[in-house]
């Protein structure tokens, strides 16, 4: 590991320094490469099922790779290939009075190590975000998913070396135990990012045994607050598409939380329109409509499933504080036709987006604008929400002279 | 401790909502207070100082109070109300094709956590820019001062009070044991944001320790390149300058870099340019100049005394790889006439700010244009070099539509 680490920052100035048109060039020859291997990528993958018998069926899923799949994994490398490059913007610039010119430009944080779990695509989508950056990838996946993994990555390592670079840019970790990840958390020195791309389990070990500066992403238990002011077909509406759209993501509605001035008119409609959902309520809204109790951990418990947890709340205030003690700092909705009590809401939930009167699931790299993203920061420290390739470059101040020194 | 991170967490929504005007006043009165409480605070730093009999003259002299030092604190806290507010500004802003509107506007982070060492001014000093930047601070001083720090919070308490606003929004922790200090480090939920300011001990502590988002600060081992092509007269002036104008400082360098090619001509230069400072030499160096011979150690301490480090490197690729190696990421210079050379050395040297034909001294800021710092960042995630109120913030995605759903 040692070894790795210190190959992997060995070529930081490397991935640096290449110039946009290189980098394009790298990524589309790895994205050729995967199809060229495409055999070799399945048949590994094949081995890695084989494996995983004991695995649940939605982890087979995940870990499961097609043709259609690796295709769609070198379409994603030559959609990041179209994308803007991030480094060497200038992000401020002044003159100061002893005319040194002090300049704030956009520089790659070095070597971004990334821990994931059943997921081999992530290796893919990961080594070309971290190379589009300008950064050197240390990729780490799960024990299921090694061999493909393996495959994807010699792939894209033979792909860099037919565009004329190291294959030191993107580098995989071979240790399958739990002391590799660990190893990671703690490379002070040679990881200057640490992103865990996986479930709140996986987060957190990260988050508590990291030493190296860590980024937490992921987990969202996300709230939409309907308002006595709501307009109903449109609360309706939202709500409909953040909870049912597709309930496996982080941006989907978790909790519904209902000003107790319209509960009575609102909570049969709801009921009504979310007939496919287990509906778990709040002793309030249990007394207007048919459903489950709410348990103690349902308002604190991302379902990721066609569940939706209700609660009647006595105005935005109280709106505000639930959401201030259960959230993850995702994302949160307010519906309302009242501009002041939206105004109100937005300036105080302190989540990485906050919408009024639009769905949750809008909290996404490609909606955003960003066109990728590597994960969807639920922390404050560098950047919240989703993370594209600006957010995987840091600054440097450059100042230039002529010879000034301080009085 | 838990119920003083709970009652701090409680009012971050007041401290985020703060107007300028309310803020501004509120620093004005804060400042009144401490000269208004001088007396006080003086006669508890006297105790603190008799407890603290066995500690060095040095650290002696950073913990004792002067009506002076106290109109410099009150001076200070004037200082950063003169600031423009950082939180509120969009940052970004963009209207999607289905009509909505996402602002990216910058926040304060919540509750911010100074641990720091001996100077009570830390105390001012830091309550003002968190309070100015929209954040509630949760002070943690060492515990020589404790009494002194104590005095300066109450004084800024009664301001606070004074001008209409909870005193809540500046903390101490009374916990003076180590203990206190650890809680602090691992108050995920409470802490959005952990500066230690002081020694590399302390931050070495936080970094190990902390699982709350922390930014290291600090220390500084800062090199200064002379190149073949150097002009001597600004490569010693600017050594000179770097070295001796404040060598107690993080932006003081430690150690010079001399291309072969030069060395015999410069170094004798050098040494008798530096006549009150101790050289410290490598091997080549020793040949062409007297002084001591550097140490295992003389390349990776920051002396912060009158000691320089000198090395005799093969041209610029060797000091560059010396720095990737030894440096703290802090501040680096190259001295030389050649753009080219420098402009090679600027993009490869992966400090915070990168000097050409300037002295590390300008690290700093008030030389940077932010008109403060609660510490300069040596590690790369949310802000690097010199943080002020603008790093004292983060940032959210404020998103507003009109019944929009996600296809």
């Amino acid at each position: 590991m040692r070894e790795l680490l210190e190959q992997a920052k060995k070529h930081t100035s490397v991935a640096a320094t290449l110039s946009y048109e290189e980098k394009q060039k790298a990524l589309l020859a790895m994205a050729d490469s995967l199809i060229l291997h495409q055999d070799e990528i399945l048949s590994e993958n094949r081995k890695d099922l084989e494996e995983a018998s004991e695995i649940g069926d939605v982890m087979k899923d995940r870990l499961r790779l097609s043709e259609e799949r690796v295709l769609s994994m070198a379409e994603g490398i030559r959609r990041v290939a179209k994308l803007p490059n991030p480094v060497g913007r200038v992000l401020e610039e002044r003159q100061t009075e002893t005319g040194l010119l002090i300049s704030k430009v956009s520089v790659p944080f070095g070597v971004v190590a990334v821990i994931f779990e059943s997921r081999p695509n992530v290796a893919a989508d990961t080594a070309a975000l971290c190379l589009a950056s300008g950064n050197v990838s240390v990729l780490r996946g799960g024990k299921e998913s090694f061999r493909s993994c393996h495959a994807i990555v010699r792939a894209m390592k033979e792909g860099l070396k037919k565009a004329g670079l190291p294959d030191g840019l993107i580098n995989m970790v071979e240790d399958r135990s739990r002391d590799g990840a660990m190893q990671l958390m703690r490379a002070n020195g040679y990881v200057d990012l640490l992103i865990p791309r996986g479930g709140a389990g996986l987060i957190r070990a990260c988050v508590e045994n990291a030493t190296v500066p860590c980024i937490e992403t992921g987990t969202g238990i996300c709230h939409i607050y309907v308002d006595r002011e709501a307009d109903f077909d449109m609360a309706l509406s939202i709500v409909e598409n953040a909870k049912t759209q597709r309930p496996s993501v982080c941006n989907a509605a978790e909790v519904l939380l209902v000003d107790s001035c319209i509960a009575k008119d609102f909570l049969p409609r709801l009921k009504a329109r979310l007939y496919g959902v287990e509906l778990r309520l709040c002793e309030k809204a249990g007394s207007i409509i048919d459903g489950k109790a709410a348990g103690e951990l349902d308002f604190d418990t991302e379902f990721l499933d066609y569940i939706l947890a209700v609660k009647v709340v006595d105005g935005v205030e109280e709106a505000i504080s639930h959401i201030a003690a259960h959230s993850t700092h995702h994302s949160e909705a307010i519906i309302t036709q009242n501009e002041e009590t939206a105004d109100y809401f937005l300036s105080r939930v302190d989540s990485a987006a906050v919408y009024h009167n639009a769905s949750t699931r809008f909290t996404d790299g490609g909606e955003f604008g960003n066109g990728c993203e590597i994960g969807i920061s639920t922390q404050k420290l560098h950047a919240r929400g989703p993370m594209g390739l600006s957010e995987l470059n840091t600054y440097r101040y450059i100042i230039k002279g002529n010879g000034q020194i301080r009085q």
